[in-house]
């Protein structure tokens, strides 16, 4: 199996002012071709430790992935250090990333300066992928056997997560034409509303019974629920699929609406695509959520088909005015009530016309709640032409996560009532 | 200077299914007290891969801490690994450590299985710091010179963050009496509205007249801007603190309202400051940021105070039916104008009774743009009781970085605004 080190470069990570994400998901990327990953290693922007290191992970791997310290400015010197490391006798200028350069620097107005021009110039020694999404170019090095007693080849790429992701699969397909990789076939089925162990002790039977090729992962994620990975390796395509849809059905039966997607899925995306289906529209009233659930319904390119919009009602004044939430509601039973949530959805579906829509209203956090009610209380409510339904749920005293839970579980409840309409 | 390297060990992370956040605390709490860390490592679980690493580790470095790999299950090897590492001749049980289990379980209503009693077990080569939020004890491994060349320390804690983090105030008393620790001075300016290498020839002349002991970091965020980082190491902090002072005055000069703030922040924790500080409120009109602003601006603690709420507009009937806006300046200009956001911000700033509005309205992609406004373009409009103010920006055509852009630019865009109001 072939195998890969991970090399982040950059003082800010050693000094713990970032948290290197990168790493993360190019060995995910990395895996998915059958490529192991050794080590991960975080360095300093420091000439001697950037050689050392490299020359290091370059004798025991056959590839390297590089990430970061290539910005304009003076702290960023692997370039220069990757050009001593692989004998470089000078500087060529990449015209592909020049030009992408001059584009990114006229889309926003700018002049090309000496030091955006510098980007485009690599070591001599390396080859060149183009940086589509910045301006410094992905730099491949290909080492004979002699250098560090195998062939190597060292990949560097910026640091920026954007960058750097971005220009992933354009790395894996480098590899794949250089490497042996291995064909693994994944398949993701996504559920939502049900804990890790819970989900794992009802499918137990299940699981126990699959074939041996084929291997099951939990990946559990607080606000998008638990992901179950279904995975074979070295297979070909077609069979491995064929195989991995026999056991679905037994788990379609055991899991019912908790799965929400049969592929690598978010809960915005599917809400959408229901929608789609329905010819139908939404808005959203929030309160709690605070603008996280327009927010995610609107990450969805083409969400203008079905997305009307929604109110932010933060203060009692707006939930009142604008949302038309009667006060005695609001005196009565609170705003972090059933009746307010179904109060607010029909109100926010009335103002924008819209077939469906989504209300929340609890406390975040942090601290011990409001007006008897725990940090950590969501009411959620979801409306349609035909019914309004509200649910509560309760989570953990923390401010950014819970938005976050709290936005997922009212998508959640939307995806079920919507699902409902389209099979009744 | 005292050298530390961090060591994580666990295959979840190795293979991308986890993204590892301990190192970035523990480096930055060693930062705090003037440890150099020279590198962060990730390994699997596997007893030659750790044993080889960190040998290697320890010779490089007086301290070393280890993370993961302590749990109950057969695939935690880190316990036995280090028990080989420190030439242990057994196990000895930690009663204040068995205590603890005892008590967690009993608190959980759980007995005692031989598996938890085994967590208090230790080899007898360490000493313990008693994990008091969990079950595996941290363990502290001593080394004379002979071993690894200098005496040096091992710490091994648990990978789970909450301990780990948790336990990490204990490890730094106990390096605090064990090395020389030293006091290192951060400062970090943010800036926003100029790109890192424009910003970089803007100060450069100022740059190179700082002290020699005075280091300056960018740390570029396409959505938050760039931030400054100067630190000066092995002085004393009033020292320190007054030679950055003195150079921050010439920075101020050289970047004026281009600072937006002059310790680690955000722009929505800057904005909520400033509408603090003034006793004045804010509502928002989203449109192409679809709730991203209104998420920001709520992701801060006690947002309440000053935040009232939002609408997002992402349908023109929505812009005009709940915001105001007049059919005929959308006829006449379109929804991406300067007309267009200064009324929604007016019109939401009357709808919720608010001091300040902030608006967008634009174009966030995939595609070639509409109405011949190009992908990546954004007006905004800022709105108080004596003026509205829009202005536009055009970015690249991604459509998620540009929603983030876009709310970014706004908060900037409505920061300058209140700073300014706030000023006469």
């Amino acid at each position: 199996m072939t195998q890969a080190s991970i090399c982040t470069i950059g003082d800010e990570i050693l000094i713990g002012q970032i948290v290197d994400t990168n790493s993360s998901k190019i060995s995910a990327a990395l895996n998915s071709i059958g490529i192991r990953v050794t080590r991960m290693l975080s360095i300093g922007d420091d000439r001697e430790a950037i050689l050392q290191n490299l020359r290091n992970e370059l004798r025991q791997n056959e590839i390297v992935i590089v990430t970061g310290g290539l910005g304009p400015t003076k702290d960023d010197i692997t370039k220069a250090a990757l050009a001593e490391l692989s004998g470089s006798t000078g500087y060529i200028e990449n015209a592909v990333q020049l030009e992408i350069i001059r584009k990114i620097l006229q889309a926003r107005g700018l002049d090309m300066l000496d030091i955006n021009r510098q980007q485009a110039l690599v070591p001599d020694s390396c080859e060149v992928i183009p940086n589509r999404l910045g301006t410094a170019p992905i730099m491949v090095f290909r080492f004979s056997a002699e250098l560090f007693g195998h062939m190597c080849t060292l990949y560097s790429l910026p640091g920026v997560p954007f960058e750097a992701i971005g220009a992933l699969n354009d790395v894996l397909a480098d590899i794949r034409s250089h490497f042996q990789t291995e064909e693994i076939y994944h398949r993701t089925i996504m559920t939502y509303g049900m804990a890790e162990s819970a989900l794992a002790k009802k499918i137990e039977a299940w699981e126990t019974s699959l074939p041996p090729e084929m291997h099951l992962a939990y990946l559990p994620d607080p606000v998008m629920g638990v992901r179950l990975r279904l995975s074979i390796y070295g297979g070909t395509h077609e069979a491995d699929e064929a195989k991995v849809e026999r056991q679905l059905a037994g788990l379609r039966k055991l899991l019912g609406d908790i799965i929400y997607s049969e592929q690598d899925d978010t809960l915005q995306n599917t809400v959408g695509r229901l929608l789609k289906k329905g010819g139908k529209t939404l808005s959203a009233a929030e309160s709690c959520t605070g603008g996280m659930i327009s927010s995610l319904m609107t990450s969805v390119p083409g969400a203008s088909e079905y997305y009307l919009g929604s109110v932010t009602s933060y203060a009692v004044s707006v939930k009142e005015n604008v949302l038309g939430v009667p006060a005695g509601i609001i005196e009565k039973y609170g705003v972090v009530s059933s009746e307010c949530v179904a109060a607010m959805a029909e109100g926010v579906r009335c103002l924008t016309g819209s077939d469906y829509a989504v209300a929340t209203s609890g406390i975040a956090g942090p601290g011990d709640g409001a007006d008897g009610n725990p940090a950590g209380l969501v009411w959620i409510g979801a409306s349609s032409k035909s019914c309004t339904l509200t649910c509560s749920r309760l989570f953990k005293n923390d401010r950014i996560r819970n938005m976050e839970r709290f936005a997922a579980s009212a998508l959640d409840f939307l995806r079920k009532m919507i699902e409902s309409d389209l099979n009744n």
